[in-house]
């Protein structure tokens, strides 16, 4: 089932960002026609050039743009009022393990799915560096306002950005959201 | 350029694993026909169908396969002789730096990519868990070797999979292999 069907009314634009969403996901960049997403959204061909001039290009660095402010809205949920770095990581790994299990499971991560076209396409590549740097940045904020000097703060988000990213794969490999639900333990064992 | 190009001679069925793995990596099990893959690797149609008789399911199977085998020959490769895990996984990390630098800083996990085929194919997913399991088990086996007590071992390993994972997304994101050869001491780091 597309995400889409759960939503109120939407614009024309936000359908076709929602549906290239759920398909680049699925079966990533390359493997998504124009087609397919139209369909999906239930839009016209004229729609999406008419917001997208770029066809299937536009409509992906949207879809990233889009599912990267999510993220960024849930560290901001999830931090707001953490008493701790920790507990603003807890609450955030709890959240992406729901949203995990909201997507069936399989679903990869939107930012890069919907960014995977080959190293000659340096827009997409550019705008993946710049997106996942922009999570990095804000964890790392977070980290700070909460006491972590500078330093600490910025190596401490950028371990728990490599952790999540992990964390994200193995729990498609073992469709069970156990390992994103646990992270913040894994992240503080001390080995 | 293919890394096929590069090697001595090889047998049909080993130029389709090679020609697929390089493809499927830059742009994922869907984004790759079947033509496409027969081009790259020099071979007729027949062929494929003669190893493969699934075809391109199945030789994604068999690359997912191939690719991981060489992960595990390269963590024998970096464990041996290793006087402490960490010398090992430090070993490894400069290893897969290298390899990341020469496949042009933008390939992506060889075995995902390869069994990227949405929720459905079960046969996929299995796989990639197995593939995955087999990695995590095989540094924990020689984390126990070197003196780590089976809990420890497990849990080193696993967290190390997952900073793996992330590592090697984030190089990608920054085109760089940097973050994949100070891994070791960002695992390490007391935060």
């Amino acid at each position: 089932m597309s995400r889409s069907a759960h939503t109120a009314a939407q614009s024309t634009k936000d359908r076709l960002i929602h549906a290239a969403s759920d398909l680049f996901r699925r079966r990533s960049y390359a493997g998504v026609g124009i087609a397919e997403i139209l369909n999906a959204a239930g839009a016209p061909k004229g729609s999406l050039y008419h917001h997208f001039p770029n066809g299937k290009a536009d409509l992906a660095l949207a879809t990233a743009d889009w599912a990267s402010d999510g993220m960024l809205k849930l560290m901001a949920v999830s931090f707001d009022g953490a008493a701790t770095v920790d507990d603003g990581i807890t609450t955030l790994c709890h959240k992406l393990a729901k949203l995990f299990d909201k997507g069936g499971a399989w679903d990869s991560c939107p930012v890069e799915s919907a960014l995977s076209d080959g190293p000659d396409n340096i827009v997409f590549r550019e705008r993946l560096g710049h997106l996942y740097e922009g999570w990095i940045a804000e964890v790392a904020l977070y980290s700070e306002q909460l006491g972590d000097d500078p330093d600490t703060a910025r190596a401490r988000s950028e371990r728990f950005f490599m952790l999540l990213q992990g964390a994200w794969t193995l729990a498609r490999a073992r469709q069970s959201s156990d390992v994103l639900r646990h992270l913040p333990e894994i992240a503080r064992a001390p080995l």
